[in-house]
């Protein structure tokens, strides 16, 4: 037997091998599996175990600790909108409206806290802070907004959770972007990439350029300039070269830049001996 | 060549072994191992990876959420503390006292929100909801305990965080008892836990019994269990039989329990074939 390293004995009182082959008995799923499929040593998945116990114990800690911090419920936020002097002491409310004023029906005021408003957002700072108009008069108006977004705007300040579907993404993403609440920007904009495909990626990008989600701007552009060839009879690149041809000229900029970053990189690996 | 499993070409292209031995090669930790060194497979390290790469993205968003969710730190606390009615819209102040009222040098102030108070805690909640003296006046008297617990007491309720010692992990167990903020109590019991030794297992013992602190009462218990022989020589011990005698008995019905447990596993060990 060629270079076997283990001793009889040990062989006998440590090894978990098959007696009979040269198989192992993996620790983790307990299958046997030959050299070939050799994963990691032994002290290796020991590391490896522990590491993930403590990962675990550290996710149920942050877990209780943002239950902890966390404000009311979006269902208790509902009970009370309609009694704003009421229990909860909110000190200010918020009210969608139109970039026209109060045409239509007006909205229920969303209550708050200008505590909670001031310490997510350094642009309610400003404003409650400052002795401004809404500190005064304890209405924030927020314009060009539905009821519905505004809601879970306030409410992701309290609880930092929002029910998002693509349109509600879009509109706490600008609200976000307006009234520079990073973390809730960062959220819309995650799920809004998890949503990109070929379909909306130019509307994607526009919206993405516009609101600054940079993140988002880079996914749409991939996806954009990895299909070239079928973008020139699309309805939304036609009417984005109408709109605002910038953003058209910053398409073909990207994918230029990638044409020539993948010839170099074709040159470089054909020059290798 | 005895059982081996690889085919020539096999151990030519994917194999991760050393062509002139038994030994293989750790994934994790590039060291060659021997056969009896074996942990797992490779399909299981793989897993393993991946499972280690989502968890810590998992704890890095729940980090950013807390960061979010917190409200300001110590320090800015500490700035504003001075003037309650100021840009902060406290609308509470918070007053340690002792038994006797405020004999002696009156404390400082605490200013809070409300809403804070009413969200962290079901005491509070009902003090201030129900129109109480202490909604009513806008000031909450905290008996026995000293300006910095309450500080720090005050402080955690909005941000999770609380720089312990001894003393102050038993001063704000005993405020997070009487409040009920039950994140804070277990925050301050496993501190305290951490603590436990033979030395002040007794004390420990006594206090986690007045204040329920259950997981501290068992380890301390556990303690002191396993090391009978020296308890009744104890300072602590002789104090505590004057004092409370009913918590030294139970200190003897668990050691009791503990050797008749004892006594029964070894029997049934010895009754194994």
């Amino acid at each position: 037997m060629r270079g076997h390293l283990c001793t009889a004995s040990r062989v006998d009182t440590e090894c978990e091998t098959d007696s009979d082959s040269e198989t192992m008995r993996c620790i983790s799923c307990k299958e046997y599996y030959s050299r070939c499929d050799a994963g990691t040593c032994k002290e290796c998945y020991e590391e490896a175990s522990d590491t993930e116990e403590e990962l675990k114990r550290e996710i149920e800690d942050l877990k209780a600790k943002v239950a902890f911090l966390r404000f009311w419920s979006p269902l208790d936020l509902h009970i009370t909108h309609r009694s704003p002097a009421g229990p909860c002491f909110t000190d200010v409310v918020l009210i969608a409206s139109s970039d026209d004023g109060f045409i239509g029906t007006p909205s229920v005021p969303v209550p708050a806290h200008k505590a909670v408003l001031v310490s997510r957002s350094p642009v309610f700072k400003a404003m409650l802070e400052n002795e401004m108009e809404e500190s005064r008069s304890g209405t924030i108006k927020i314009s060009d907004v539905s009821y519905d977004a505004l809601r879970s705007f306030v409410n992701y300040l309290y609880t930092a959770e929002a029910c998002l579907d693509e349109q509600m993404a879009c509109d706490l993403l600008v609200l976000a972007e307006k009234y520079e609440v990073k973390h809730l920007k960062a959220y819309c904009e995650k799920f809004l990439v998890s949503k990109l495909n070929w379909d909306n990626s130019v509307m994607s990008y526009a919206f993405a350029h516009q609101h600054n989600a940079k993140h988002m701007l880079e996914t749409a552009l991939s996806l954009i300039t990895d299909n070239m060839d079928k973008l020139t009879k699309r309805k939304e690149y036609i009417e984005l070269v109408e709109e605002d041809p910038r953003l058209v000229v910053e398409i073909y900029e990207a994918y230029l830049s990638k044409q020539v970053n993948t010839a170099a990189h074709k040159d470089s690996s054909s020059m290798k001996p």
